[in-house]
C-alpha cells in the first residue's frame, strides 16, 4: 500500500545539533554575559544561602521525556542552580579545602568539550597538551623529565595511584597476576595521624586493608613523629610484616602541617621504603618564592600527588600524580586490548595515556590548566600561594591580639584553627558555641568556615585557598566572630 | 628610611580575576562564535589530520614563567589545538567507542566551572542536580528508587566501583579492615573472553589478581557461553575457590554482543553470585523503543556501569554506576574524617556524596547531562540510539551486497566488523591490506575506524556511536574502502 520511501525519508536523520544555530548562538552570548557578571559580582553576594522549598522540589522531578526549549533550561540553571552554589568561588569561602576556580579555566572546560577529544591517548593535539601539563608539573616540583605522570580527577585518585604503584613495586611477587594474598610478608604503609581519609580508602580499595595503614603520632606542630615512625617500622619487621611505603603529607587538611620531607626521605632510603608524598595541599608551595623552602626534599619522593584544582584554581576536576620510575608506573596499569594496538602512523600511532591510571576514556582537563598557566605565568600563581600563606599569618596575628579568640593549633601555612573562648564553659558547651558561630556566619552569608578537632580540641578552621580573599575579608571575619560570640553568649545567659 | 605602608599597599592584593572584565568579555564572545562555527561546520572538515612539526614543537615548551595576553593564548588554542582534534565530534568518526559531545553539554561544562561547586557533598543546588541525574539513570534502567548510584569519570571507574562492592559483599570477612589476604576462600570473578580490559585493571587494582578473573568462552554471536560459565563455577567450587561475581557485558567493545542477561541473572541467583553488568555501551539501549528488548533483565543486576559520555553524548567525562543495595555501596567506601562531620543546618547538613566512590572532590559533571536531557527529552536520545543501531544494520547490508567486502562478525547493534577481501592472500597480507585502507582513510581525512581481532580474524571495525552520522556517510565509507582496497592491491601487484 504505502509508497516507497523517498530519498529524503531514507537519508534524513536526526541529531542533537539544532536545526538553526542562530538561537543557540544568541543564548550562548547571553550565557557568557551572565557568567561574567556572576563571577565579577561574586563579592557582592552572600557566600551561601539555603535553598527555598520550591527550588529543592524542582530537583525532584522525574526523567523528562519531552523536550524543553534550551532558553527555558538555561533560565532554570540561572535561577535555581547558579543562585544556590556551594560558595567556593566567593572571597570569604574558607571551608574544607578547595580552590576557587577562574574564568579562563571555565573557557578551557568549554573549549575542551567543544573539541571533544578523548585523552585515553592517540596522536592529536590534546594528547600533547596533556603531556605538556604533566611535564610542567614535573618542572614545578623539581622532578626529572624521565619521570612519568598523569592528570586525574583529583588528589584522592592521584594518591590511590601512588599507593598502587608502591604496592606493586614492593610486593615481591607478581601482584597484578596473583593478587595481594600471594604476598608473603604482608605490606605495611605508614602515615601520620593527620593524613587525609583518602589514604584509608586507598589501602582498602587496593585490598591491603585498613590495618595495613599505620597511623603514626604527630608532634606539637602536627608533623609525623619520625622517631615513632622508625620504631613502628622496627616493630613491624620483627612481627613479620614488610614495611613498604611511607606516606608523607605536605600540608595536612586539618592544620596545614608539613611533614619533615628530608627526614622521611632518609628513613625511606635507609629502610628501602617507597616514599609517597601527599602534596594535594602543599606540593605547589614549590612554586612560591617566599615559602618553597617548606617543601624542600619533595623531589626525592618516589611519587607525589598534587592538585591543580587547589592552588592553581583549575575548575574541578584536576589532580595529578608524578612517579619517578615511569616503568613502575606504567607496569602497574598497562593493559593492551587487541582493538587498541598502535599503528605505524595515524591517530593510533602514539602511546596510550590510559596506561597510567584507572580510566580508559580521559577528558581534556589539561586545557583549563594550560590556558590559565600560559595566561598568568607560573610566577603569578607562586605569588598567590605566598599571598594566601601571608594571609594565614595575618589572620593568626589578628586572633592573637583579640582576647575573646585563641589559636588552637600553630599556623603553619594558610590554615588557621581557632575558637571563641569563654571562661568557665565545658568543652562541649564551647563546641556548641563555636558551631553556632560557624552556622550563623553561613546563615548571614558572611563567610563559610568549617570546624574540626585538633589533638582532641574542637575548633573553627579557616583554609585560605582562595585568590579572591583580601585581608579586609579576614578582618571582617574576626569582627563578626567576636560579635556573634558575644551575641550567642548573651542570649544563652539571658535564657 | 621607607615610609610606612599605605592603607592601599596593605590591603591591595592580587587575584586571577582580570582588572578589566571588558576585554575578557569581548574575547569570550569571540570564543562562543568560533565554537558555534567549529561545531556547525564540522562536517566540512577532515575527520583527522597529522600535526605539522611546528605544531608539535609548540607543545614542547617549558613551564611559562611570565604572562601572555589571554587573546594570544586563545589564538594558540584556536590554531594549534582546535585544528588537530582526535576527531570524535565528526560524523565520520567511528573508531574505538566514544560519544561525539554536544553543544549544550559544552555550555554545561562552562557553567559548572563558573559556579564552581564541589560535588563531594554539601547542601547546595549542584548536589541535588547530581542526585537527580543519578535518579534519572535509575529510571532509565528500571532500577528502584532505593538503589544508590554515583557519577564518575567514566565506565572504567564505574566498573571498578561495582567490582569493589561485589568484593566486599562476598568476601565473608571484614575486607575493608583486614584486606584481601584475610579472605578464606579466594574469590573468583567471571566474564566473557570479550570483556573490556578495564575489568582486568579492576581486579588487579582491588588486589584480587588477574588470575581471579576467569575468561569464559563465547558463542558464535560473541556472547558468554552460559554452560561454560556454569562449569567454571562448579570447577572453582570444587577447587576451593569462592565464585563471587559474574560480569555480564551488555554491548562488547569488539562487536557489540550482549550477553544473555536473563540467563546470567538466573545463574547468579542460583549460585549466590553478584551480578555486575558492564553496560558502558549497551545499558542505554534500555531507553530505545525499538531495541530495548535486547537488554531486558538489566534491572536484575546487583550493579550496572553505564556511560553518559557514550550514548548520551555528554562531553567527557561522565560515567555512572548504580547499585541495588545502597548500604553495600556506601559500606564499601564511606570514611568520615573529623573535619567533615555533618551539622544540623547549613552547608554541611547533607549526606556526603564522596562516600560512594574513590574521589573526594567531585566536579559538577551532572550539569551537562541534566541540561541536554531536559533540552531534548530522553525520548530523543532513545530514538538516536535506535538510529545508530539501524545504521549498523544499514552498513552491514551494504557490505553484504558488496563482493569485495565481507562481515567478520555478526552485526548485533551499532558495531560492524568487516574486511576487504582478496582471493589468495594470507592472513597477514590481508591484515596489512586492511590496515593500510584504515590508515589511508585517516590520511585523506575521510573517516576514522579502528581495527581489531574477532575470534582470531583481523578486521576493520566501525562503531557508530555518533549523533551526526548519516547513512550517506556510511555509503561513502563503503565506496572509499572499495576504492582504496583496489588501489592498494593494484599498486602492490604493479610493484
Ligand atoms: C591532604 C589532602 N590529601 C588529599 C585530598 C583529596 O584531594 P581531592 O579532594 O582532590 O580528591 C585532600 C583534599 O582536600 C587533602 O587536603
Ligand atoms: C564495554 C566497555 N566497558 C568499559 C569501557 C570503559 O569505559 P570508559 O572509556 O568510559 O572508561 C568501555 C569503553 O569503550 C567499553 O566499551
Amino acid at each position: 500500500m504505502g509508497a516507497a520511501p523517498t530519498e529524503h525519508e531514507l537519508f534524513e536523520e536526526d541529531t542533537l545539533d539544532p536545526q538553526d544555530w542562530g538561537e543557540l548562538r544568541a543564548l550562548s552570548h547571553r550565557i557568557v554575559d551572565d557568567a561574567i557578571d556572576y563571577v565579577s559580582g561574586v563579592r557582592d553576594r552572600r557566600v551561601w544561602q539555603e535553598m527555598p522549598e520550591e527550588v529543592r522540589a524542582s530537583f525532584a522531578t522525574a526523567l523528562p521525556l519531552a523536550p524543553t526549549p534550551t532558553e527555558d533550561v538555561y533560565r532554570e540553571v540561572a535561577t535555581n542552580i547558579l543562585g544556590y552554589p556551594m560558595g567556593n568561588i566567593h572571597p570569604r569561602f574558607w571551608s574544607w579545602y578547595m580552590g576557587s576556580s577562574n574564568f579562563t579555566g571555565a573557557l578551557g572546560d568549554f573549549l575542551a568539550a567543544i573539541q571533544g577529544s578523548n585523552l585515553g591517548g592517540g596522536n592529536h593535539a590534546a594528547a600533547l597538551v596533556d603531556q605538556q601539563v604533566v611535564d610542567w608539573c614535573k618542572q614545578m616540583l623539581g622532578f626529572p623529565a624521565s619521570a612519568s605522570g598523569t592528570l586525574v580527577s583529583g588528589g584522592s585518585v592521584a594518591n590511590i595511584i601512588g599507593l598502587a604503584v608502591a604496592r606493586n613495586a614492593k610486593a615481591g611477587v607478581d601482584v597484578r597476576e596473583l593478587g595481594v594474598a600471594a604476598i608473603e610478608q604482608p605490606l605495611r604503609y605508614y602515615g601520620s595521624d593527620q593524613m587525609h581519609s583518602c589514604h584509608r580508602k586507598g589501602v582498602e580499595t587496593l585490598g591491603l586493608g585498613n590495618q595495613a595503614l599505620r597511623r603514626i603520632p604527630t608532634d606539637a606542630e602536627l608533623r609525623i613523629d619520625v622517631d615513632a615512625l622508625r620504631r613502628a617500622i622496627r616493630e613491624d619487621r620483627a612481627a613479620g610484616f614488610k614495611p613498604a611505603c611511607v606516606i608523607a603529607t605536605a600540608g595536612t587538611v586539618n592544620t596545614g602541617a608539613i611533614d619533615d620531607l628530608q627526614a622521611l626521605a632518609s628513613v625511606a632510603a635507609a629502610e628501602d621504603l617507597w616514599l609517597h608524598v601527599d602534596g594535594c595541599i602543599g606540593a605547589l608551595i614549590a612554586i612560591a618564592p617566599e615559602n618553597r623552602y617548606r617543601v624542600a626534599g619533595i623531589e626525592k619522593a618516589n611519587s607525589v600527588a598534587l592538585d591543580p584544582h587547589k592552588w592553581l584554581h583549575a575548575p574541578f576536576e584536576a589532580g595529578c600524580v608524578l612517579v619517578q620510575d615511569a616503568g613502575a608506573h606504567r607496569g602497574t596499569f598497562a593493559v593492551t586490548p587487541e582493538y587498541l594496538v598502535a599503528t605505524a602512523r595515524g591517530l593510533a600511532s602514539a602511546p596510550w595515556l590510559y596506561d597510567y591510571g584507572l580510566q580508559t576514556t580521559r577528558g581534556f582537563r589539561a586545557l583549563k590548566i594550560w590556558m590559565a598557566v600560559k595566561e598568568h605565568g607560573i610566577g603569578k600563581f607562586g605569588r598567590l600561594v605566598d599571598q594566601n600563606i601571608a594571609q594565614g599569618r595575618y589572620l593568626s596575628d589578628l586572633i592573637e591580639v583579640e582576647p575573646s579568640l585563641e589559636l588552637v593549633a600553630p599556623t603553619n601555612i594558610n590554615i588557621v584553627c581557632f575558637r571563641y573562648r569563654c571562661e568557665g564553659k565545658h568543652a562541649d558547651e564551647l563546641k556548641a558555641l563555636n558551631t553556632e558561630i560557624m552556622l550563623r556566619l553561613q546563615d548571614e552569608g558572611t563567610a563559610v568556615l568549617s570546624d574540626t578537632t585538633v589533638h582532641g580540641e574542637h575548633c573553627l578552621r579557616v583554609a585560605i585557598n582562595n585568590h579572591r580573599t583580601k585581608r579586609r575579608d579576614l578582618k571582617l571575619l574576626v569582627e563578626e566572630v567576636v560579635r556573634l560570640g558575644r551575641e550567642i553568649v548573651r542570649t544563652d545567659t539571658a535564657a
